[in-house]
């Protein structure tokens, strides 16, 4: 932190602000506040650096360059996986992150990312907006010093990419993945391997035969990646990732104070690009996805049915089995479980109906 | 208008501000700009009321109150359906309205609202942002003196109330039903007789006997109003709305007249409004629906497939023919069909297939 007077001006001069607080209070500079933003994705990467830098300028221009977030790329300050403590501590002010990062710390924190045979970016909206999720988010980000808004959905994934074809369960038996979060638990069950490296890094495990298969994104994200350079086959659905939640966890004391017109300002923003952010990964995978198959002749695939079975039926136990981990954990899924099924019948009144009619 | 000095300050007082010009400024008061919302619903009706005041919060709050909109329910100020015009000659400032009550003046405004077997809310906020949709959209508008932002999604709909059960196609014949825009279009194809009718009287309506039938919204919607104890039988899915889009229509010299700033906010707002009302009507209808059916008797029933299949294969040709009726709507229609074909691809791989895993 580099801010010589605090928001609040506890703090006269940086010669004397030499506590966690002092380093919590964000930069006051030209007259506003200068946030720092930490991400755990390369620097304007499209789909996620894009859409950090997106929400500081919302927030920039509707406090009228007042409130200004500065974007940095991983490992500009911390290496990815070091932002939330980092800004809990206040080594920065805010991440860009996605809550299941924070596994280790509480495996609650997988909630509010994504879950297989979870919820779609409209579900999870409504659990955070009016299903009791963002209550319990705060609830859960406030024991590790963090205020946590929802500002990025990615929509459906895809089920990732493989050296070599996978015809059957069978041939997920020893392969080393990378499949973050409940996904690549649900992975284990059918001997592979999963294991977790940051996204910068994952080209080259591949490339290098570090690991046989991954899964990042969709094909948008995927194709600037370049990971069919190092694997041509291309599995879809992402089952276990339907619809997935990024986020910004905001230094409690950084959020505490902000103004009541600041905070409706990041809070406007947050919700305006998950939706946008939702949005430009729909509107971009199936161009990108042409490009994959048409010219890099990418073999696209759908999930052999024995291994979405499998995995339908693993789902429930892992989830069952991380709830268990933490009261935390159990709290949260006692009420994500209520609302999926909560929203699952509507679906099959509404959302689930009407795709079954434009399949038809 | 009760604006005693416009916000460019191009009239000094209400006295020598008789024009049309005058008439759209905004009022000033307590330091900031007051704007007039005229709504086409009862004031604070639940879904379509409240989210239009919570928009009208969303602005306030984040302009720490100097930028104000004041909601007006139908009625009060215009009837709801004269709501556009009294906006564009300035006797309001903005409305809250559906574009498809503005048909008659263009049929293009259709597709900035729902078509049959159209987009989801996702898919239409993605046509918007990224398919070439607002340019449309504001191009169409700006022809009628406004400037639109859509601010609202209902999500999914039903597809109905009727008096007596729909059994097969041939029960069509001879209703009069209140089904707007498009798909009162398709009815008509089957022997019904689409009649429009603002939704505050529609109870009455319905409970007379001047119709036989309507669509309203959604369960959480329907119930507020009544309908279950005018008719008893209740149809699923709403195959012809399946995530309506509402809006704001903006003055055009007053959204000229806002500053960088006030724009965007009222875009965050309306952006972020458009997924948090999504997320209300998702979490609200299945406790409704539930309500319905166990405390009030109403009968559930999913629409006869050979009522489907009719509505599947003429939803085409009504859109072909009111794509005909205007340069516009032409010029629209081609953006929006090649934007849903798209969509529907990338559906194909990822909501979609989705959807059938949760089903299974």
């Amino acid at each position: 932190m580099n801010s010589k007077v605090t928001r609040r001006n506890f703090f006269k001069t940086a010669t004397v602000a030499t506590g966690a607080a002092a380093l919590a209070a964000p930069a006051l500079a030209q007259g506003g506040t200068e946030l720092k933003m930490l991400t755990c994705w390369p620097k304007n990467f499209p789909g996620l650096g894009t859409s950090a830098e997106r929400f500081a300028k919302r927030v920039s221009d509707a406090s009228e360059g007042k409130l200004r977030i500065k974007v940095y790329g991983a490992g500009e300050i911390v290496a990815p996986f070091e932002v939330l403590d980092a800004v809990a501590a206040g080594a920065g002010d805010l991440t860009h992150d996605t809550p299941y990062y924070w596994f280790g710390k509480d495996p609650a924190f997988v909630y509010f990312a994504v879950v297989p045979f979870g919820l779609t970016a409209d579900e999870h909206f409504t659990w955070l907006k009016f299903g009791g999720g963002q209550e319990l988010w705060d609830e859960l980000s406030a024991a590790h010093g963090v205020k946590p808004l929802a500002n990025l959905n990615t929509g459906a994934q895809m089920g990732g990419w493989f050296k070599n074809p996978i015809e059957s369960a069978a041939d997920l038996q020893g392969l080393r993945v990378r499949y973050p979060g409940l996904g690549g638990q649900m992975l284990s069950r059918l001997g592979a391997t999963p294991v977790n490296i940051p996204g910068g890094e994952l080209f080259t495990a591949l490339q290098s035969g570090t690991i046989d298969g991954l899964e990042w994104i969709a094909p948008w994200n995927d194709l600037a990646f370049g990971f069919h350079r190092a694997a041509k086959h291309y599995y879809y659905p992402g089952f276990h990732e339907m619809g997935h939640t990024l986020s910004s966890h905001v230094n409690a004391d950084v959020w505490a104070g902000l103004s009541d017109t600041e905070r409706a300002i990041m809070q406007d923003a947050a919700d305006a690009e998950y939706v946008t952010s939702l949005a430009e990964y729909n509107a971009r995978n199936l161009d990108a996805l042409n490009t994959l198959v048409n010219d890099h002749e990418v073999q696209l695939h759908e999930w052999p049915s024995d291994i979405v079975q499998e995995m339908q039926r693993i789902a429930p136990e892992v989830l069952a089995e991380s709830a268990a981990k933490s009261p935390m954990a159990t709290k949260v899924h006692e009420s994500w479980i209520a609302f999926r099924d909560n929203q699952r019948q509507w679906g099959e009144i509404g959302d689930y109906a009407n795709a079954r009619l434009k399949q038809g």
